[in-house]
């Protein structure tokens, strides 16, 4: 299939000179770029797939960059950068120098914000349609979300204060039924009420329509409720949850349907001040497999186009944490799972399997799920709340207050801690030893092969008080040497140690056998004892290589008590690469590690 | 006024045995005694006054410690402290070695959960309530919200999350119209409707009592839908927000009326699964001076009984922060105001006063404040969102992905940094250092007086990119020694070097002149320069003392620099006591700085 209309056109300008035909053929195509270039790439592909007519609708509406489109979570912004000047650089998604998988504002202007993390879009274009008001600007900021970013809670602080702003601010409710997996809780179900009905504006047609079939009295009444106005009415319409909290409603319309869409839209627009329009799509839509199967196809590492087959799943550090906690699980009941929407991505659907009523999926609530374990904790319970690294950020004043305080046994899994490859910088796993470590009565492990991981979860579960931390990265085993306790280190005899934990480990062990210097191995990073900084101490000179943020990072704080450590940590925000380039790129590879230490040898030598 | 009954009862068992007349007697001598205690040691009046009646029906009809109860902020459990065992020593509440102003586990059984941060009690109490349902235990969990605090969005999770879950958790919401100032946003006004419904059951019923009224048509369609079940009447008799949720929904209820609260308790318990009760409440009740004026009374250091009258204000650095704030932003139309519910409590009503159009409360939304501040700036705006820094931990990750990733400016002034005192542990800001330094791109001032307060805010809002922080003690000025660069340092041609900032650095001048010794102030203390650490690196022995938790301090980072460093910071949570009391005992005082670094200079000698 040729891309004959998107690239003929000057986009998205000429999006508005097109006939409903062409749009649809346009649509078409874009489905089509997106579907074979994630299948190479790797990417988010059913999100994608859901929202390519409600973009195309969205900037046939309105006028980017005037009016400002905010995606949620960013990962379904796909056809957005299609149409934003990004199609020949589109090849180039989530790989190095190319263009990201999120939002980014460094890339086009039209892109508002940084976008990567759930929940942000209607804080950050509340605070755009403020500051259009405040400039007498009339343009419009308009938030696409999916209906589970609609669980987290900043979504609501955000809802909350946009309905009575009285500015522009277009929330467009995207509802397929699912975060990553099925959505959870009052809400969802809530939704799924409004889902079924046609439309809101049907909705009160029908009930009157029902009420006039009524024998006998149903007519008077349809007519009273056509012309009664103010409170009666508005108690027997049933407004919405929206409607209550300040927004005028919209919808549902159906987000596949683009004359539909663009007029839900326009009349949106029309109407001034905060609108909440409803739009139900189908999440891989246009795209058999991912139809059928759109939590298979969420976020892929590539797959065969015609036949749809993923690349076969290798065994990785989230298996082996989701079947060690669920053997744990077995012999102490006790011992309770949660997930923040990420039932496969942290895998527990081998707990869920066989522990349905310990297992709780609370929603994109990342903050709720440490005060709810901490709960579960108070009675008795062990809660272990299993999230990537990245997400876990939204929970620390949950942790300080909720656990840290009390000394509220509770086992936290990180799963993606380190850097993550080609999702990029809002969703790099180098910032939790940082603000952990930050915490009084934490502790932190950082196995790095699946039987390390075993016993460190043992142990975090069953012998650690306060907040127990085991970490891992988004990958399988580094190396196949097991410590067996809190640390290791070879006996070379040698002048110079480097030390390491987690993946990294599996480099700096390379590396130092290579130079012929010792290697330490740290499994539990944190607190760490007088006993191992003084084995440090014992060398004239000490690297540590991690793939952690350097500030609050192992080694700065090593550092504070050994002079003699040099320290080789991360600066600033990873952009997307593939893992073993972004290693290279930090001087965090075997190679680099080699170089350095290497350097600093022959250095002491001469 | 003697405490008759409340000294006689074996509480809380004895309060299920007393007459509606003995009740009132008891809420009567509970008041009374919470409003003399208040007014001696200080602490929060207005919402506790506002609670007897509620607390003691809630006492009555369930049994603690087997059911859980469970106080959103903790700061509403006065009354419950007193029925719990604890009347003996509420005289000691909130000084050292007392009693704390919030809830408390390690003082009674009766204390689920620390509580002091707002919007965590659903969440707990969702904790609470499922690990009772594993267990095959009937209890309740019942979680006391006001309506402040269900607008942060952790309440939110929580309520999505409890409403579908089956368990036996009851949801009181504590309506009051505010949370410390007048309450915000669009669930504020949405309750506002519901409190002046009589009742929900009566609302009903006039809802039929309405269209009865209608000639012709009334009657029948009253008895249609007297009649009439399943969709269309739950369409035409308006459900709530916490139905839509999921929950069985009671009230409103006078929270005054001790027999129509414990019948609506009553009432709650029987239903099983979960329960959401609106209770009706003045904040204050009880003493005129707060009834009139509630805000002033909500957190006070104390007043005079008979007068209601309060110390009068000194000017501290809040409104220094608020007035130099005001004139900054005369100066300049794009410098807005941002404020989580605390307007007075960050001194923001100088800015509202002078500058209404760009001043924003968001709400109890810390992470909403910060995302929202974010979409400001990307249009042009300088936001300063005004926040305590035990507040702030909820805002990390959108520090990090809305702030940091795209190095946004925005500029926070950080108030309670530091020592707060009798708030104690919950409270305290010696985490903001830690935490905010993990984040790249952040600047962090720490001054000392007002006058560099502002130039430091100056900096922070014109001339610093990202994130740029000042930040400063809940108390006056420490030292008046101003100084206008990034640090100064005296020049006595001592060997030894003392080093501090903010309010700490007043006790370490003095004491370093007492000692003869050098003393280096910080007021940009992050980043730091290699001119910096060069200066500090030419003593033979440096001492660092700080108001802040040592992982991640200031200190820690400096010596993973110069080990020429001793680092005196916190570690751990700072129990409630008076801030003098606090760095006596963590040796941060004047007197202990001078013992700490007299000591060492003698063991030098030696």
């Amino acid at each position: 299939m040729k891309n004959n209309l998107l690239e003929s056109l000057s986009l998205p300008e000429d999006l508005k000179k097109l006939s409903l035909e062409e749009e649809q053929e346009l649509c078409s195509e874009i489905r089509n770029k997106i579907i074979t270039t994630v299948a190479e790439n790797g990417g988010h592909l059913s999100s994608n797939l859901g929202v390519v007519e409600l973009t195309v609708a969205i900037h046939r509406v309105f006028e980017s960059p005037k009016d400002k489109i905010v995606f949620d979570v960013g990962h379904q912004c796909y056809t957005h950068k299609i149409l934003t000047g990004r199609l020949d650089k589109f090849d180039t998604i989530r790989q190095q120098g190319g263009l990201s998988g999120f939002s980014a504002p460094d890339e086009s202007v039209h892109d508002p914000v940084i976008s990567g993390h759930s929940s942000t879009s209607i804080s950050s274009a509340l605070g755009i349609a403020q500051a259009m008001k405040l400039k007498g600007d009339n343009h419009h900021a308009i938030a696409v979300i999916g209906d589970g970013a609609m669980t987290g809670g900043l979504s609501y602080e955000g809802l909350n204060n946009a309905g009575r702003s009285g500015a522009n601010i277009i929330v467009i409710l995207n509802y397929n039924e699912m975060s990553i997996s099925k959505n959870i809780g009052g809400l969802a179900e809530y939704l799924s009420k409004l889902r079924i009905k046609k439309s809101y504006r049907t909705l009160k047609s029908t009930t009157r329509g029902i009420i006039s079939a009524v024998p006998l009295i149903g007519k008077p009444v349809s007519n009273f409720l056509s012309d009664s106005k103010g409170v009666v009415r508005e108690k027997m319409l049933h407004s919405t949850i929206f409607e209550d909290l300040g927004f005028q409603f919209v919808g549902p319309v159906d987000g596949h349907d683009l004359s539909d869409l663009e007029d839900a839209l326009s009349y949106a627009k029309s109407l001034g001040g905060p609108v909440l329009v409803q739009v139900n799509t189908q999440k891989g839509k246009g795209y058999k497999p991912a139809e059928k199967n759109p939590g298979n196809y969420h976020g892929v590492a590539g797959f065969d186009v015609k036949t749809g087959l993923l690349p076969e799943h290798k065994f990785d550090f989230t298996d082996a944490f989701g079947q060690a906690l669920t053997r744990i699980a077995d012999k102490d009941d006790r011992v309770c799972a949660i997930t923040a929407s990420m039932k496969y991505g942290t895998g527990l659907q081998y707990f869920k399997r066989k522990h349905p009523e310990r297992y709780f999926d609370v929603g994109i609530a990342e903050g709720h799920a440490v005060t709810f374990a901490a709960g579960l904790a108070e009675m008795g319970m062990i809660p272990v709340f299993a999230v990537y690294s990245s997400f876990l950020q939204r929970s620390y004043d949950q942790l300080i207050h909720d656990a840290a305080i009390g000394n509220v046994h509770i086992v936290i899994g990180i799963d993606h801690a380190g850097i993550v490859g080609s999702d990029g910088r809002t969703h790099q796993g180098t910032f939790d030893i940082p603000f952990l470590t930050t915490i009084p009565n934490v502790t932190i492990y950082s196995p790095s092969n699946y039987k390390e991981l075993e016993s460190c979860l043992e142990k975090a579960v069953f012998h650690d008080t306060g907040i127990a931390v085991v970490r891992y990265p988004k990958s399988g085993e580094a190396t196949t040497t097991v410590c067996e306790s809190d640390y290791m280190v070879t006996n070379r005899s040698s002048d110079t140690l480097v030390i390491s934990y987690g993946r990294e480990a599996g480099e700096a062990e390379k590396a130092s056998e290579k130079l012929g210097c010792d290697f330490m191995k740290l499994v539990k990073v944190f607190p760490f004892t007088d006993e191992l900084t003084s084995s440090i101490m014992r060398y004239s000179k000490a690297y540590i290589f991690e793939e952690c943020e350097y500030e609050g990072s192992i080694g700065q704080k090593l550092k504070s008590v050994c002079p003699n450590i040099e320290v080789h940590a991360i600066n600033g925000f990873v952009p997307h690469m593939k893992v073993c380039e972004a290693t290279e790129l930090y001087g965090l590879s075997e190679n680099q590690i080699e170089l350095t230490v290497g350097k600093g040898q022959t250095d002491a030598e001469a």
